[in-house]
């Protein structure tokens, strides 16, 4: 199967390709360039006033939240968490993740998401969804330890990981990977933490973490151990495994130190720190430091989207406000964070910008709207300027996902009329 | 003219109305409620999965800007004003504003803006626009006297100001009006300043300010003045007219009482304010002083776009980042911001909210989206998820201007042309 984009804007890694040539072969990109290649095409698709850009990665988020979409809203975060979300969570059954993790997918795919992480519970529906729908999702199962006597091997969220990586780590041609997961060090203990980090070596997988998210949990942390969290991690070993840990808003200098050393990849929240009050994570010295930063939406109970152009904006700009500096960070950095980073931080380095040999996940934005006119910059464009909804097309792994509004893998009545059904009665 | 919108969900100042009936005859809204109002209606309107806002009020842009929209991204604040933005500004001709104002129009109906407040040159054309396209605006020219001699009765941009407010103000049924206007205490000296309230008290109209931007604008004029820049427009006479103020980042807890008692409104520019790292405006502590605080967008050059809808996230979720607590801003206080306060703050007390007997500045907005689902809080889902793409239709004075897509009283491809076309001439 042989497609061929043309009179497209494409951002490369080297700039912006004005009117050109993109192919691809089956699930992989092939050319880009202002020629027209040799070769005859099965399809061609004019890209006049689209610009294709690497689909974005949202790599952190807790898909099922959609159905806990603005419960509690404007609480203080205890009580939003322990009145509004805890209660709600504990009722949620396989079939309302299910709802909420598909519902979800709609709204990613509309504004040009092309892989995720995701941290929840049951998975396993979230897997099925993910082959379905033809997206790319790195999936876990949360390992929490609340008993201090518990030990990896009693473990029952550790089995349930075990289990998940078995049945389901790449699989779907790649598209679905499964990474070891503890949702926190105040969800932990020691013996656990280093358990799960063990068996995730061994296994040649992934760490996906929750990082110094909150004042609270960091200043705690140190109460109770003597260390920070990062310290805490890394005396479990779980930064001897490749990581991503989520918000890292108060990792201290040192923590920054030891990341970069350990390459830990951060992933940064903007609009959850905020609406949360968690605060500005130092993302301009993390860059400085050449760590990599990826971006995430967080569920939807806290954002309250998963809609990667906002967080792309606010990354943008909320950094510059904070540090009275307008050159502090470029949209060509934050943009990066949007793609080429999700997706080293997901271990996936075969995707994430648009150049030869890489998975062809693409998305077309349409520049021929009011808000996108002129176009005298592309990046300050897409940082800025651009809207999810300016997305018209978005394609993983060579396979058209989303177009024009309509949803080829999806059915999009269905999924919105069951979300609602099990919102209904999640609150009833 | 009578016209019924019927099983909507209507965002009203005492709460959401579920699945009822507004009414509009000619200009204003005569009926709201649960239950169908009498007599017989020339349109009825289905508003299933559809909720009805007061239009967004953008209290403070510089429209024609959309034209330098991405220039001199990433630069400094200094570089981008004196090497990107003023050698351009310099250039723009009649038409070229023209060009700019007629691009900003489309994008601000498509994102819901039923009114805006506007500083900049040439406004003779804006207000054309104006009474052609069916929007409100309150429009202005920006006194400036840079040569410490001059007076008002010299300075060639009053006149201009004096001139516009005798053809223009309140026209249009009153769609368009002018207000006085002093660029900033930087851009004035003492004398122009005084003169320029005076004539503005004298005429009955309003004034609108640039204040306390920036730190370095705020401490530049304590040292030059010994006074603040609110304390030097208040010895001006400015706050001795009904005023509103842009940016106000810097102003002093004194200058806040000042403001206060003086009434002066604050228009709130977080898009522009984080971007250019200008810092956060003390937002909280007006509101709970009691302060009116509108909304506006700034120009699309420090922006990057006219989405108030982008606005009201922003403004909704950076102060809770930056002062650490989740529960600081309420949607719905910033949902007033953006809307009841703006028309407060341009002298509209006829407008800005769905109530019987206001005019009918309506937005409608499709709720039927992944993004919108489930619909838990209304206020919620418009202040945190809702796009600017979600409107499906803007209403000014009861006249639908834009409409699925569709504008009715504007030529978006040749607006679209034109404005492509005076940006490559500006840039060229």
């Amino acid at each position: 199967m042989k497609l061929l984009f043309k009179n497209a804007d494409i951002y490369t890694p080297d700039g912006v390709v004005e009117k050109g040539f993109l192919a691809v072969e089956d699930d992989t990109i092939t050319y880009v360039g202002t020629v027209r290649p040799e070769g005859v095409f099965h399809t061609e698709k004019d890209c006049t006033q689209r610009l294709l850009l690497p689909g974005f990665v949202n790599a952190h988020t807790h898909t099922a939240m959609t159905l806990l979409r603005g419960v509690g809203t404007d609480l203080p975060l205890q009580r939003w968490l322990f009145e509004a979300i805890f209660p709600l969570e504990g009722k949620m059954t396989a079939a309302d993740i299910r709802a909420g993790a598909a519902l979800a997918l709609l709204e990613m795919l509309a504004c040009g998401t092309t892989s995720f992480s995701d941290m929840y519970f049951h998975p396993a529906e979230m897997a099925e969804l993910v082959v379905e729908s033809g997206i790319k999702a790195n999936l876990n199962y949360p390992v929490q330890a609340f008993d201090p006597a518990d030990t990896y091997e009693k473990n029952s969220s550790a089995r349930k990981l075990e289990e998940l990586w078995k049945t389901c780590h790449a699989t779907a041609n790649g598209r679905l990977r499964i990474d070891g997961c503890l949702h926190a060090e105040y969800t932990c203990n020691a013996d656990v933490a280093a358990g799960t980090a063990a068996w995730c070596k061994n296994a040649g997988g992934r760490m996906h973490i929750h990082l110094s998210e909150t004042k609270t949990e960091h200043e705690e942390c140190l109460a109770r151990h003597g260390l920070t969290p990062a310290e805490w991690m890394n005396r479990a070993g779980v930064f001897d495994v490749p990581c991503q840990a989520a918000h890292c808003v108060w990792v201290s200098e040192s923590d920054r130190r030891l990341m970069k050393e350990k390459g830990v990849a951060v992933v940064h929240n903007p609009s959850s720190n905020m609406k949360l009050g968690s605060g500005f994570a130092p993302i301009p010295q993390m860059l400085d430091q050449g760590i990599t930063v990826a971006l995430g939406t967080d569920g939807a109970a806290s954002n309250n989207t998963l809609n990667m152009a906002k967080e792309l904006h606010l990354a943008s700009i909320i950094h510059n406000g904070y540090h009275g500096d307008a050159a502090l960070l470029r949209a060509t950095d934050t943009i990066t964070m949007a793609t080429r980073n999700g997706a080293l931080a997901q271990g996936r380095d075969d995707t994430g910008e648009l150049a030869v040999g890489r998975k062809a996940d693409i998305v077309a934005v349409a520049l021929d709207r009011p808000h996108l006119t002129p176009c005298v910059d592309t990046a300050g464009l897409v940082a800025y300027s651009m809207q999810g909804s300016d997305v018209v097309m978005t394609m993983v792994d060579g396979r058209i996902l989303y177009e024009n509004g309509e949803y080829l893998t999806l059915d999009k009545e269905k999924i919105i009329y069951e979300a609602n059904a099990a919102a209904k009665r999640l609150m009833g």
